[in-house]
């Protein structure tokens, strides 16, 4: 992690199959969108009602984006870890615009309403080592991300 | 907090002064925003660089909003605490635009590089309860928001 | 999450098989122990070496235990979202004695070094409600909880 | 911040002065704790209610523990912002021990009940770097700390 990276804690639900790219460098890449929606207590009522959903948009790389794109899917539940980084570009109009989104460092299939089974992955995703993936920033900030 | 909610904690300066309005029911809001700019290690220089910064809306309430804006000034840098948020709105033209903010529940200046004692709020800011404090976000969400 | 909680997410390997019991009332409590190691920088040697590992004491309950108990096992890596919260208790000498322990919100199996297909909790399980898991704090706190 | 660390929020009131030591090699250090007490709300009654004190051991180091020592004093409320940290000795009688405790990277007076403007730090202070400041750990980790 960088200094000063402002870390966050995403729980939410696939909006769709996460999208699987590789850079010219070779490096998988993996984006997908987490919707997650608070639910907020009524007094009156008694009752939680859902507040307005935020969706989330992740980017995973190297083994861990492969790992992903084999295992989960649209409407999977998720827990989310990783960093909140803000990514700038131009509209073909020329105007600025921003984002937030999620680079994520560590993501599982959540098991409140699931079941789920590690297995140790192999081949490519192997070759993933934990130090080089927290680096990937650098090939990725200040274009149009998504 | 609600269900579900997004904890969130960021680290910067503030861009300008904080906005203090008063909604029509009478309660205090206080509105700024945060830019965080993490720092990169380069292992070739071995030197720290500035990333791209992220630029966060941030509302404080009530009590905590006018102790906001009787505290705190342009530039200084502040670690705020809270939960994520997302804002849907309309442009003029009919486009769909959203963006996320923080919905602050805690904010102190930060002693990284200055001191700041606390003297205890009086008046108006005193009627301030922290029950009240977090149930603040139905008055708020699903507006234009900034 | 009650007011005032402390958010906490970990990321780490079970020490263990994850115990499961049920309580008089028929909620099922799952314990089990993250071991995270954080990985610090030399700058000397142009290495990442291990930092003190910290052994994190969860619990999770109900639905949520269930699927814990039948999808992880020791040294399994797990992404653990939740809140952190101190148990006192007496030893049996008379002497005080406290702790923090993590209240698990969510959980899954991480997919930075395997893949994890999540399948749709069936039986007891499903009936497990995510307003109720959220109540289960009272039943626990203030008795040798490990 | 190190690859791996858990970071973490707290917020809560100061137990006591904050105790400023310094180390041989002439870096200051503040030691305080922080209580953080949750508040549950009662469906029954419609109240909130006390639940159990979390108290966090903190460490803060360089300028940042100047600026602790010159602003803050015993039932202060502060934002803490940090990394988790475990540390493990040995009683006299030769009995393994452990304790979690809080590595502070910034911290400040909350406004919530209070006002506190920011004053610039001066002298030694001023000298402290951020990027020193992340690197403090070696000197502090595996000793009997508190």
């Amino acid at each position: 992690m960088a200094l000063g990276d402002t870390p966050i804690t995403v729980v939410g639900n696939l909006t769709d199959d996460p999208e699987l790219k590789f850079t010219q460098s070779g490096a998988a890449l993996a984006r997908f969108t987490v919707a997650s929606t608070p639910r907020q207590y009524d007094r009156e009522s008694g009752q939680y009602c859902d507040g307005t959903a935020m969706f989330m948009r992740c980017s995973a790389w190297r083994g861990l984006a492969e790992n992903v794109a084999a295992s989960l899917a649209k409407g999977h539940r998720v827990v989310v870890s990783g960093r909140l980084r803000q990514h700038n570009w131009q509209t073909p109009e020329g105007e600025n615009r921003s984002m937030l989104a999620l680079e994520v460092d560590e993501i599982g299939p959540s098991l409140r309403f699931a079941t789920a089974q590690p297995v140790k992955a192999t081949g490519e995703a192997k070759k993933a080592l934990a130090d080089d993936a927290w680096n990937s920033e650098t090939e990725y900030s200040d274009k149009p991300p998504f």
